[in-house]
């Protein structure tokens, strides 16, 4: 079982531009069916954990098909505000990631741990000594400033390079100090 | 003949931590025969330059035996500071990428154009219409903070991805916007 973090980024590491927005991102061309894509990683992954701007942009850009959700597996928002709620399995938890970490463990079913973001709460699972791996689909844009892709000191091993479409596709694992 | 951006970077986007420190790159392992090496490169390029930043760094990192520069290639350095010379055809100038990219030009004998760094000389080509090409190699590091890749918005094309060893190779085309 796996915990990891996966996001697209910009060439420079951001993960939304200065505006929040992500038409820099929504453009590009991948192959859901090629290295690295989401549809894989879903087919891999058990539960969700993410912070409170990741689930408020979902709620701001709906679906083709009009749907606001599009996971089927159980979700943990980090929060300390009131949201909106969906039609979909989203637990808002002001919980330790320590203590919300347990709880997917219990609910994924042996399957993987998806950190879909933002870059501040991947850096909080790494903290903790919890996050394993991160993926990063880097976007063929540069945006100068935006949100952070990971803000934090991480020492990596790269596992993987691959080419889908527009993106570079790589995958690293964390490692850890020793305790 | 092209005009590159080539830089190693964190996968989150730095160029130099944030005590303008190489030393979470320099410990990395990278085949010099292979792709998108800085050997490779530099057989292909004619000329070079780069930031003061850039210039005072490889003067206070020597290399192995003892020589304080690097490059065959005439470097042009952009400074308003007084900085030491080194054994090497290095011109300090204050002229704009402009006219600096043509006498670049007339001195690489057909052969390409290499910005060394820092992330903001790199944008100031791209500003002037003058980059064509982003050759990004990510060592497996997140800093959380440092000198930026590249602070500007800028769409780029991805032409290629390879790894080599530690590192995720990437090369992109600026996408100008048409004139």
């Amino acid at each position: 079982m796996v915990t990891r973090y996966y996001t697209a980024s910009s060439i420079d590491g951001f993960i939304a531009d200065p505006d929040n927005s992500l038409s820099w991102l929504l453009t590009r061309d991948v192959d859901p069916a090629g290295p690295m894509s989401v549809d894989a990683l879903l087919a891999e992954t058990g539960a969700l954990a993410m912070g409170r701007t990741t689930y408020e942009w979902i709620l701001d850009n709906p679906q083709d098909d009009g749907a606001a959700w599009l996971y089927q597996q159980p979700a943990w928002v980090f929060t300390h505000h009131d949201l909106p709620r969906v039609d979909g399995d989203v637990r808002f938890t002001q919980e330790p990631v320590e203590v919300v970490h347990a709880q997917m463990i219990a609910a994924a079913g042996g399957r993987d741990l998806w950190v879909v973001g933002g870059g501040d709460l991947a850096g909080q699972f790494a903290d903790a000594g919890l996050l394993d791996e991160v993926w990063v689909q880097y976007a063929p844009v540069a945006l100068g400033g935006g949100a952070p892709l990971l803000p934090r000191r991480l020492e990596l091993e790269l596992l993987d390079v691959a080419r889908n479409r527009d993106f570079v596709c790589s995958r690293h694992r964390v490692v850890r100090a020793q305790r």
